[in-house]
């Protein structure tokens, strides 16, 4: 009997090669294997090509009664803007769990004169993570699930280039994680434009109609002059107090309600979207056709990622919580301020139609044959920035108990790791038993002190030389994050995300100052380097970290409390001394506590390159007030938003777009470029 | 041995019920099964879900060497609002094909005592066109593939619903068919609006910065200091004459040439473009965000079909010609006159890549099982409204000698047919055997006289009752596309799409008068109501129509004349006795020329409802002026459009769209409401 798994062992090469030559390197495993090691059947998945699949969501209702594995989230300290390899830290994390790690049973078969069957029959095991290939060959076991966000087109092509991992911590292949996909965001962009266009036709509509000919045109008589609603305009009679059914026994007063929904152009928040980086499109004037007869109205498109509906998808929990929510989006108010939906409109039906294959989760493998499950990528702006409530729980049942989901969290942890918790969390109902921590030397010199990081620019001197003194000064943005994540009841890992120029002297630092602040443990890891294997000391440490947690998880603040008190639990955990809200913030916080939204979450749109509001404020700045510019709501999604300054919602081009180098191999079909 | 096949038979209904319900009411064949037994295996094609896959372009090359079978393109008369039929008339007459009259090898196995390849040995037989399920169950035949368009997203959720066919002669599943597919419309709209944001960023930054600026920031030193073009470069620096390698070697004024484009703002005509019916985008101020400086332009949005990009799609014969047609994209002047292009841009090859999967027809099923190819949908106005040249080349090589590949040409055969003709099949080198014209008795006493037709208002009473006399006077208009199409070199089958209401006198006058008009047959056909079955006289004229044909085909003008001289023929064929051009018209023609690119076919955008630029005037108008408001081109699809009145490329919603009907059974997953 000897050992025998589908994982890749990837051979490293030294100096690291560009991402996508590593990634071309390696002929990906047909996803269908992948999924059979996860004990998926083909009922349980929808191919999309050799290399990608969607689950679907009947997985979680078949896998209700087992029990779920441990959940550890990836977070970051406040990054530079070269950002410090949270994705490749955890998609490395995963390799090394499953490629390397694979602890809960050690027996492969590979002789052909045993049952699998027989062989097992009298051990007992987890069902959920084994696997037999055939009755004779081969059994596999994974214990691990990375969960990501998928990425925007939009940087693809602009300047960032993809976001799949890099150097030996990649997921592949890499044109499709990063092109399309399994068209979620496409899906999105539909959606999204399909409420916008019936907001703008609908003022256009009752702009010209009388209350009778709108409902005559809403609800026609048939053939037999008979009239009657439509199944989603009993959820606008529901909210009106109207009871009736028969669309004739309206009256006068009834029918002006009903059919107009009066909306206030100057309170819409809804806009269009695009998920390119298309910035003649931040302030655009619409309706200047002649037909428009001068409905003309200032709007803009964001990317789409930054749309509520991508919000919506991460985190909802079911179809039917998402045609709810889809349905109670509000995009502007009518003139009396009144929320108005998109079930108003009629569409959120239609809405979800164009979601519902979003909704399954994208099966895809690491470079060294892990499972990933990519899904959503709300912004971490405006949104909260972390992937999708039912992939993290679809994952955590399929590696079950001792098997290990993880999940990344947008941005630095102040704003990624927060959101995690007190809104993703708190939705999904899960608990992480671990955090980790992504710190890198050049990040915490720059917080000690250092001159600026801009990307595209050649790094300083003071990044490339040993500066002990600059990494430990620091170490005081790396402490804090460590505090903040602690107190949610989690063990806290750091992971040293070690660069070449990096010196002993300055990790120790590093791992010295990460235990003194209270850290489970903190370790350097060489997985864009060495892959999974680079991360092995990582992997040991984050599974001591997972089995020794026992407390429960405790929210930064409880949901029951008005919105202006959970603003300033968040700020006080920024450092902030106190909050200043501008006359606007004030309104808004008014008009969405009258309306009844006040006990929803609190996702922060503030910069990540600063505890404060002040990206310029590195390290761990304390007692400043942190001003509120203005506050928004995603009703659907289910949080209010806080702008803390300008939030840009769309990106530009640069001069030289990342696209000057993409293009397609005619011959081989290959694509050439990306990065 | 008994007969077995996996066609489906359709237990019909009377009265026809509504169409999902009969598309909901069969469960479709998994589509790995319906490519097997058109001799593909997994190697062939990536599965999108169980229903729907790519075939891989790959297919193509590997049945280079065989022979193609019989070519069937369905065109229309003039068609009412309400359309006539034609797309039903294609899915009807393909399950009349495949599985009704599958003439070719009668012999079906069922027996399990005796092997398939055994069996055949010594038969003598085209392997093309035979599947062993297994060596011992069942050998399926399938003569006939269907090859239609992906319908547009905004007509589906706004008035007209979708386009999967109607009644019992369906594409399915119909959801699939018309939502998302395999995202080959959303890969249009992506790539559109990234040349779209390409070419507005690129005003910008030329507007603020030095030749020498934009030349560092294009060709940027790398760390050795050294500078170097992007492949893409080449391109245009091949156009300017340029044949150094080395961006050190450029003399100041070639710096200036290669790095400055220098747009005419006013000449630009790529617009960008969403898959919506967005009323409010047909003209539109962008730019007027405060960090565009004041960079404001006019602009508009169309409906993603009327893209060029969809265009180059329907027409690209090879990945490598898709590259070289995306990248020779004209999006508009420089200020000295000169076409500008996609690969001046930088961006033709990450188009490309964007497209990549695109260009990989869909292959889906009717209701009675037979194989479907759905691929592109070009606008059938500003362009030319067919399904693409890859998908039947495809299909021909699939169904091979004997076989029948039906595919459907847009809006009326002046239209459609003549586009199918002078400019696809200009391109793909194929030639039809047999072409059909679609008629229905409303839309014949319609052109007799009848009064207008109005889509949501109740027909007239004269188009419910016997009135033979209109129906002759109408078939004015049928006679005519008869003989403008029996000119290109066919045998014109005129199919009476049969409607409850039409009587049998009016049928007759419908055949005699074809029969008259020089049409090979005329068969009344009720596969709306029937399926397959209903369509099988049609089926049969269609076979003997192919099998003797015997000229050439012969197009409608040379390429080789003058702009105005191929336009004028065209209209000729309308029955214009001439044309008249306005300034800008002539003004364009003369540029287009000047450019090089006279030699191109034309694609008319015309009305659809008359043989002339007046839609009111119906059944056959002659002796008229054809007005030409403007020409334009589309360079990389190739072809020149002169616009014939205003033609409107974003579509609106109504009060009541048709959105406010669909939603989903969130416990079954099934979408409800579509139409």
């Amino acid at each position: 009997m000897s050992s025998s798994k589908t994982v890749r062992k990837v051979q490293v090469v030294s100096p690291v090669p560009a991402d996508i030559d590593i990634a071309n390197s390696v002929e990906p495993i047909h996803i269908s294997q992948i999924a059979q090691h996860l004990n998926l059947t083909p009922n349980h998945y929808d191919l999309y090509g050799k290399y990608k699949a969607k689950v679907l969501l009947s997985v979680l209702d078949e896998l209700q009664g087992s029990q779920d594995g441990y959940y550890v989230v990836v977070g970051g300290i406040t990054p530079t803007p070269l950002g410090e390899g949270k994705s490749t830290t955890t998609v490395g994390l995963c390799q090394a769990l499953g490629a390397y790690l694979d602890k809960k049973v050690d027996l492969f078969l590979s002789s052909t004169s045993v049952d699998c069957a027989t062989y097992f029959s009298d051990i007992e095991f987890n069902v959920g993570n084994l696997k037999f290939l055939s009755s004779k060959y081969l059994l596999i076991i994974f214990t691990v699930v990375t969960c990501v966000r998928q990425p925007s087109q939009g940087p693809t092509f602009g300047i960032k280039g993809g976001a799949a991992g890099g150097g030996y911590s990649q997921v592949i292949p890499m044109d499709e994680f990063n092109l399309h996909l399994t068209g979620d965001i496409h899906a999105i962009t539909a959606a999204n434009n399909l409420l916008a266009a019936a907001i703008d036709t609908r003022i256009f509509h009752e702009s010209t109609q009388s209350d009778k000919a709108l409902f005559n045109r809403l609800c026609p008589p048939n053939k037999e002059g008979k009239r009657s609603f439509s199944d989603v305009m009993f959820k606008r009679l529901e909210k009106l107090g109207i009871s009736k059914t028969n669309p004739d026994d309206l009256t006068p007063e009834e029918i002006g309600k009903f059919a107009r929904l009066d909306i206030d152009p100057a309170s819409i928040t809804w806009r269009r979207v695009m998920d390119i980086n298309d910035r003649f499109l931040r302030k655009i004037t619409i309706g200047q056709g002649p037909d428009e007869k001068g409905k003309v109205r200032e709007t803009a498109f964001d990317i789409s990622v930054a749309s509520e509906i991508m919000a919506v998808l991460a985190l909802t929990t079911s179809l039917a919580d998402m045609r709810e929510r889809l349905g109670k989006m509000v995009i502007g108010n009518s003139k009396s301020g009144d929320p108005v939906t998109a079930d108003d409109l009629g569409v959120g039906g239609a809405l979800t139609v164009l979601m519902k294959d979003a909704i399954n989760p994208t099966l895809m493998q690491t470079l060294e044959g892990t499972p990933v499950l990519v899904h959503a990528g709300p912004f971490a702006n405006i949104a909260h920035g972390n992937s999708s409530i039912v992939a993290d729980k679809i994952a955590l049942k399929l590696v079950g108990p001792g098997g290990y989901v993880v999940t990344e969290a947008g941005f630095g942890a102040d704003i990624g790791t927060e959101k995690f918790m007190n809104i993703k969390c708190r939705y999904s109902g899960l608990k992480p038993q671990c955090a980790i921590i992504v710190a890198t030397i050049r990040a915490l010199k720059m917080h000690g002190g250092g001159p600026a990081v801009v990307a595209g620019k050649p790094l300083d001197h003071a990044y490339l030389t040993e500066n002990v003194a600059l990494v430990e000064a620091g170490c005081v943005n790396l402490a804090r994050h460590i505090t903040n994540t602690k107190a949610y009841g989690v063990n806290v890992v750091v992971a040293i995300n070690k660069f070449s120029t990096d010196t002993e002297a300055e990790l120790h630092a590093v791992r010295n100052a990460s235990l003194a602040a209270g850290a489970y443990d903190a370790v350097i890891s060489s997985h864009h380097a060495h892959g999974g294997r680079g991360a092995v000391d990582l992997g040991i440490a984050v599974q001591k970290a997972c089995e020794n947690v026992a407390q429960p998880l405790k929210f930064l603040y409880p949901l029951d409390v008005g919105i202006k008190e959970k603003i300033e639990a968040i700020a006080k955990s920024y450092g902030a001394s106190g909050v200043e809200y501008s006359e606007q913030a004030e309104k808004q916080i008014e008009m969405y506590t009258k309306q009844g939204f006040s006990g929803l979450p609190i996702c922060m749109a503030k910069t990540q390159y600063s505890f404060s509001d002040n990206a310029a404020a590195k390290g761990a700045p304390s007692g400043f007030i942190l001003p509120i510019r203005d506050v928004r709501a995603s009703i659907g999604a289910g949080f209010i938003y806080p702008l803390v300054g300008t939030m840009s919602t769309m990106p530009g081009l640069p001069t030289r777009p990342c696209f000057y180098d993409i293009d397609i191999d005619t011959t081989t079909g290959k694509v050439i470029g990306l990065s």
